[in-house]
C-alpha cells in the first residue's frame, strides 16, 4: 500500500485524538467507548434528537449503529447524520442485524439513502441485505453461506466494489477474511482471531475504530479503513496469544482492547496481512 | 438425576448454539451477551416493538428481564412474548426488583399472566412478590428474611412447587441455596460463591444461561434448568478459586464468564451439588 | 481533616451498605454498579417515571447523571429528585457534557434549580458551564484551558466555594488536581492517575462512590466527599501500579474497580493527599 503507510494512518489517529459521536447500541457501548480511547480517539455518546446536532458539531465523525435501534435513537441518527453531512464529517454505518428483521433492513437502507455515508462496516450477510440481496442472517452473525472464503474471494471483492460504486462509500466487509473496497480497488485483510466471534462487540468496536481512522485520515479514506481493519485484526491476534489456561471470552475482551491500546505503528506495518485484489 | 445427565444438557447447548432473544436491562446487558456466548449460545438484543416479532422468529428462546423496564421495552416484551408463544419458544422471565416498586410487581405479574412463561428465575423476594406474597425487597437483592437456608428449605421447596403448579412454569429461586422446581419435583443446588453477590449481573447472566439450556433441552425442561443453575454456581466457585491478592469484584466478573466459557461436561457432573427434595 | 477521619467515612460506607438509586447513562452504567458494589454500597437503576418514586423511596440516596439523557430519563430524574427531596436523601448531580450542548447545559441547570442537590461532581468545564461561565467543553472531557493546575488553584478554589455558596451544594471538581468545597472550606486532593482519563467512566463511577459516601456520612457531607474523591484517586494509583507490559486501558478499568473493592481505611488515611486551601 505504498506510498501511504499503515503506520502513518495510526499515527494520525494517535496525534489528533479524533472525537467521534456514536449513536450505537446499549449492548456494546461501553466496549465501543473504551476501544475508541484505546486506539487514541475520544468517544461521546448521545442519541436524543434534541441533543445530537450540538454534539455532532463539536466532533469530527459520526458512528451510526442500529444494533438496538428504537424510534428515538433512529430519529437521533437522522438528525445527527444531517448535521454531520453539513459539516463534511465522515459517517460510518454499522447495519447490525440487517436482514434479520424488516425494520433493520429498512432503517439501514434509509440511513444509507438519505445520509452521505462514508463507510459501511458489517458482515457479509448484513451488507448483502443492505444491498438488496440475500435477506437472511443468523441474528447478528454472518450466515455460513455468506462467509468470505479463499474460494469466493474474487466474487466477494467484486460485490464490494460494486456496492461501493453504487453508494459512494468505502465498504468494509469483515469476517474470517476481511474485504475493504471502494469503487476502484479492493483489499483483502487476513488478520484476526476466531475468538473475536466468541465475544459480543468485536464488530461494533471495529466500526468505532474505523471512524477514528476516517476522521484522522480524511485524504486517504480507503487506506485508512484498511489500516483500521488490519489493526483490529492484529489486536485480536495479540489478544489470542495472551490467553492462558483458565481464560475465556471475558479475558479475551479485555486483552483485545488492551492490544488496541498498545498497538504500535511498526507492529502494525509488520503484522498487517493486506493484499490488493485484482 | 439419572438417566438425564447434566453433562448432556450442557453438551446440547454447546452442540446447537441456541440463539436467544433478550429483552433485558441496560445495566448488565453486555455481561448477559458474553455469558450466553460463553456457555455456547448466541445472543440478540432488541426491545423495539416494531422489531421484536421478526427477531424472536429467528431465535429459539426469549428472555424477559424487567431490570430497567420502561414503556417501550415493556411493549416490546409483550409483542415478543406473543410471538414466542405462537412458535412454542421457551420464555424465561426474570422479575428483577418485583416487590421493590408497584410497577415492577404489576408488570412482572402481567407478563406471567398473559404470556406462556416456561421458566421464572429470580431471588426469593422477587418470586414471593410475583406470587402475591411478601411485598418488600431490598432493591434488587433478596430480603434477609426471605433467604433460603437449610432450616426453611422444605417450606421453600413446597412454595416453589406450588407456584410452579399454579403457573405451569419451572421455578428457579437462586441464592445461597438454589431451588429448582416444577409442580412435581424440587431440587436443591448447593453450588455458588458469595462473591456472586458482590457483582452486578450474576442473576441476569444466569437467566440467559437458563434460557440457552431451555432451548437446547426442550424435552427435559426441569433437568435443563438444574443443569444451568448448577453450571453457573460451579463457574462461581471456579472464579472464586482464581482470585488473587489484588483482585476484587471486577476481576471476579471476568473470571466468572471465563469459567462459563471453560465449563466442561465432566466437570459439571463432578462438581454439581444437586439433591432432590422430598 | 481531624477530628473527622477519612477511614471513618469509608468504614461507615462498608458498615451500612448504602443503597443508591442511579439514573445514569447507558455507557458506563455497568461500571457504576460494580464500583458501588466495590466500595460497599448497593446500586439500583431505574429511569422510568412511573417507577422511580417507589425505587427512590427504598434507597438512601440518588445519582443523576445526564451522560445520555433523553426525554424519558430526564422526566424520571425530576420525579425521583422530588421524592428524594421529600425524604431528605442526598442527591448527587453529574452534569456530563454540560457546555457541550445547549440541552445538556439547560437540563443540568434545571435539575440544579428545581431539586435540592447535595453534591455536584464534574470536571471544571462542566461545572463552569453549569455556573453560567465558560460555554465550551471538549465533549465529555475537560477543556485544556479549564484544567486546574498549581498556578490557578487558588482561583479555582474560590470559584468552587462561590458556586457552593450559591447552590448550597458541596462542589467536587475533579481532574489532575481535585477540589472539594462547600461555601466555607475548600480542599485540594492530589491523588489519582492519568490513566483514569484513558477509560470511559472514571468520573461516572466517582459520582456513584460519592453518593455512597454522602448517604453513609450525612453529618459530615463535605468531609465525606473528600474521602470519596481521595479514595477513588488512590484506587487509580493502585490500579496504575498493577499495570503490566501487555496491559492497556481495559485492564486498568478492571484494576480500578478491584482497587476500590480492596481499599482499606488505613491505606486511605496513609495514601490520601488532602490539603485544606486558604
Amino acid at each position: 500500500m505504498e506510498p501511504f503507510a499503515l503506520k502513518n494512518a495510526l499515527g494520525n489517529v494517535r496525534n489528533t485524538t479524533p472525537l467521534v459521536h456514536c449513536i450505537t447500541n446499549y449492548v456494546t457501548v461501553n466496549d465501543c467507548a473504551n476501544a475508541l480511547l484505546a486506539i487514541g480517539g475520544s468517544p461521546i455518546m448521545s442519541h436524543e434528537p434534541e441533543d445530537v446536532r450540538d454534539i455532532t458539531s463539536i466532533c469530527g465523525g459520526l458512528v451510526l449503529n442500529i444494533g438496538t435501534l428504537d424510534e428515538r435513537s433512529v430519529a437521533g441518527m437522522f438528525a445527527a447524520g444531517e448535521r454531520a453531512g453539513e459539516l463534511g464529517h465522515p459517517i460510518v454505518l454499522d447495519p447490525v442485524g440487517a436482514g434479520a428483521s424488516a425494520l433493520r433492513t429498512r432503517m439501514a437502507g434509509d440511513l444509507l439513502d438519505r445520509l452521505p455515508v462514508s463507510v459501511i462496516r458489517g458482515n457479509m450477510s448484513e451488507v448483502k441485505a443492505l444491498a438488496g440481496g440475500a435477506a437472511t442472517t443468523r441474528g447478528v452473525d454472518v450466515c455460513p453461506d455468506d462467509a468470505v472464503t479463499e474460494d469466493n474471494l474474487a466474487s466477494a471483492a467484486s460485490f464490494a466494489r460494486g456496492f461501493a460504486a453504487k453508494t459512494g462509500a468505502v465498504v468494509a466487509i469483515t469476517g474470517a477474511i476481511d474485504i475493504v473496497a471502494d469503487a476502484q480497488r479492493a483489499f483483502a485483510v487476513r488478520n484476526g482471531s476466531a475468538l473475536m466471534g466468541r465475544i459480543t462487540g468485536a464488530g461494533c468496536m471495529l466500526t468505532c475504530v474505523c471512524a477514528a481512522f476516517a476522521v484522522a485520515n480524511s485524504d486517504s479514506l480507503l487506506e485508512s479503513q484498511v489500516a483500521g481493519v488490519a489493526g483490529m485484526g492484529l489486536a485480536g491476534q495479540v489478544a489470542e496469544g495472551r490467553m492462558g489456561a483458565p481464560d475465556g471470552n471475558a479475558s479475551f475482551r479485555t486483552y483485545l482492547i488492551d492490544a488496541l491500546y498498545r498497538l504500535g505503528g511498526e507492529a502494525l506495518e509488520a503484522g498487517a496481512r493486506v493484499a490488493q485484489l485484482d
